[in-house]
């Protein structure tokens, strides 16, 4: 029997300690610069997008017969590693007084809060730098595979999504919200990352071109779900359930999904995404059975 | 007759219409944020790191008998233009007000005044993103080799080097300025980067592991010397002359090396580093004609 807790503490040890060491043994560095980096990396995150990196691997291998990979470092732990650190730094910034102008995440001040400005800044910017510093080393350990899952998620968290879709968030105060407008937004600023990391965890595994593009659909589907949740969570959830400022959509006058749909539609358009994410895993049969606790996880939280 | 304006001119143009191509390809993007990044990078940098780059690949080339690359895009190419992403980033992230909160750059207003601080951040983790985006696509175009280009820049530029040196920047104003420290901010700061870029574009011709340190003796040679003479320089030339805001190190109170060491025994340490420099360049004999060219360039302005 599968159990997805035991499978995702495995994945939030397993990449938590590998950056653990790593983030100890730079002797030369600012002790300030690393502590706000391991603050950051360590207050407590959900670890969602290592879990999307790793399940993906297992689908692969499974789906190919082949067995688990048994390198001293896994190319997930090194990929999962990196995802987590780029996600952190991107939490970082958008936190800024210049940004959102957050004071909470994850239920704890943030970067900028417990330190200063210019150490958030620097932190963020670091943990960009050794979230790719890390994919570059696996590459170099575990061959070209590694490479083509470094590019699917540099092509995300770049112009090509994450930081436009931040732009255009920090952008949308002032225009009218149209449904163009809120999914190309989401689909830059969340979408285009969590597909990546499916992508990329079944690219670490040697996966097919085929292969690819069944997760490319499974990760852009419960990327858009995982949006639109979130977007009613800020609107029905109070500050102290979510870990971070609710209601700050609206204060704020972004351009939400529920703003734009209503609430129902946008109930419906996650249910149909999660459908859809279902129905691209069919290929993988059973061995696809954590990527789908994991988008379980993902998509029925409590909204 | 080696004529190093008409290499230099041959580098920029080379890089900045690789650079100019990719940056106006992205219809998806956010078109504040692509308009910041390319004030940022096309307000006229004197494309130092990318001529290290490219004359390093020469010296190498030419060492092991190789004829010039003849790819579409050069392996160079997009080394070099990473690494002048990454060194524009670094730029806009140390002008930002929460950090050294600089007016002017390159004769022009700084990122963060010709547009906002939130467009200036996003433009800054962007390029930094992009940077390594093409390092990752130079892998998978021309293999492991690019690799290894890869390791070296991202060790120099994150926690390793470049965000280090400038946290230990803005933490020096509370210390006492010593020769250790102020080696370690220098070291940190611009040493490791352009040494990186050199030895990086070694490995991007393919240098043997000798040929790498003969050039990594050389890259931190050159790059401790770069640090002392802007030193000197922000001492005795005006703003006018520099670009930037000119005595700003003696105003923030900064650990400078005329400050540690005064000027006459700076301008002394930079001679010396300079011969290293150059000594270290013996074993590559005439196919390092660039790379002395460069050097000459880089430490031999005014001061």
């Amino acid at each position: 029997m599968f159990d997805l807790a035991t499978y995702l503490s495995r994945v939030k040890e397993t990449v938590e300690t590998y950056l653990d060491k790593r983030l100890s043994a730079d002797d030369g560095a600012s002790a300030r610069l690393i502590e706000a980096m391991r603050y950051s990396l360590f207050v407590g995150g959900k670890r969602i997008r290592p879990l999307l990196v790793f399940a993906a691997a297992d689908a692969v291998r499974g789906m190919n017969g082949q067995p688990a990979a048994k390198s001293a470092i896994l190319p997930e732990t090194r990929v999962g590693a990196a995802v987590e650190c780029i996600h952190t730094y991107s939490l970082i910034h958008d936190d800024l007084p210049a940004m959102d102008d957050d004071d909470l995440r994850r239920g704890k001040p943030t970067c900028h809060k417990a330190f200063d400005e210019a150490t958030a800044i620097l932190a963020g910017d670091a943990l960009l730098n050794l979230g790719f510093q890390l994919l570059v080393e696996g590459i170099v350990d575990h061959g070209m595979e590694l490479a083509h899952a470094a590019r699917s998620i540099g092509d995300a968290t770049g112009i090509g999504g994450m930081v436009t879709g931040q732009m255009l968030d920090l952008e949308s105060v002032h225009h009218e919200p149209t449904p163009q407008l809120v999914e190309e937004i989401h689909r830059n600023k969340t979408g285009a990352f969590l597909r990546a990391c499916v992508v990329a965890g079944g690219q670490a595994a040697g996966a097919t071109r085929q292969q690819a593009e069944y997760l490319a659909t499974f990760g852009e589907c419960i990327g858009l779900a995982f949006q639109i949740i979130d977007d009613l969570l800020d609107l029905v959830e109070t500050t102290e359930q979510l870990g971070k400022r609710s209601h700050k959509d609206v204060e704020q006058n972004k351009v939400t999904y529920p703003a734009v749909f209503g609430i129902e539609e946008s109930r419906a358009k996650a249910a149909d995404l999660t459908q859809r994410a279902e129905q691209s895993l069919v290929p993988f049969g059973e061995h696809a059975t954590a990527l789908r606790a994991a988008a379980d996880l993902i998509l029925k939280r409590h909204y």
